[in-house]
């Protein structure tokens, strides 16, 4: 996964980030179109409500992007969110701390391997897009969640500007 | 989304390859782990069965790898497969023609601005990871269906090599 300087680029850094943001505005809108009683409480299949899931994403982010920044790998010192208000409002903390952190990342880093949080050996950008891929698929879940409520989540494009 | 050379590479050519045929092969043991009786019925919140959904991304995936190559934005003339065998088929197949559009994708194209499929305006990497990422938003459903079945899914690690 090393780039080199003969290689195409097909995303920047810019783009990476504002990719990103988009997907984190449309799962801002999932968890806002769940209501406050099943956000933490609805389950299928024996899976964790998407409230979990959500705060699970909360505890990857900033640590992922500070760890491509600066190589160190710090897990996330959070506690639980028990409400969707409070849920939303450190969603928005990280949407601003994310795009805080960005400019700081040295542009080697992307191409650089490291062994994110002490474990897992990939480069900064695999490392970002296990980060955001993880939030798809969540997210992806909970569009099952919201039909099996009656709920019609929000559209696919919808987080985009 | 222009790429030009004063940015950062993040993710090249080959890179955003491996990426997508990573996410292709999880996408593959997640058809295989659903019975055959349940991939193209079994069904939660009146969503499409994932065999369906399946079959969407393939009627996605070289269509729109061949736009970005080529400009020429042609939708699928696929009939939809009926079982479990033909799906996989199909999906194999859209592996090795993948591998082999790839290498005829211009450089610049990724950057480039066009219509893909006369509709959506965005770069040539947009429109790719449009594909990716609605793989994994319909396969993260498919993993609610699974769990519901009381299959346990593949870990989210396993496309990779």
């Amino acid at each position: 996964m090393m780039a080199n300087a003969s290689e195409t680029t097909v995303f920047t850094k810019e783009d990476l980030l504002e990719h990103w943001q988009g997907h984190r505005r449309l799962t801002r809108l999932v968890i806002e179109a769940f209501p406050e009683d099943k956000i933490f409480t609805f389950t299928l299949g024996g899976m964790r409500p998407f409230g979990e899931m959500a705060f699970e994403l909360l505890k990857m982010t900033i640590p992922i992007a500070n760890g491509v920044a600066t190589g160190k790998w710090e897990g996330s010192k959070r506690t639980a969110p028990s409400s969707k208000a409070e849920l939303l409002k450190l969603w928005d903390e990280d949407t601003a701390a994310l795009n805080a952190v960005w400019p700081t990342i040295p542009a080697p880093r992307f191409a650089e391997t490291d062994k994110a949080f002490g474990q897992w050996e990939c480069t900064g950008a695999a490392a970002i897009l296990y980060g955001l891929d993880n939030e798809i698929h969540h997210r992806g879940q909970a569009y099952v969640y919201l039909r099996s409520l009656g709920i019609t989540p929000p559209s696919f494009w919808d987080g985009r500007k």
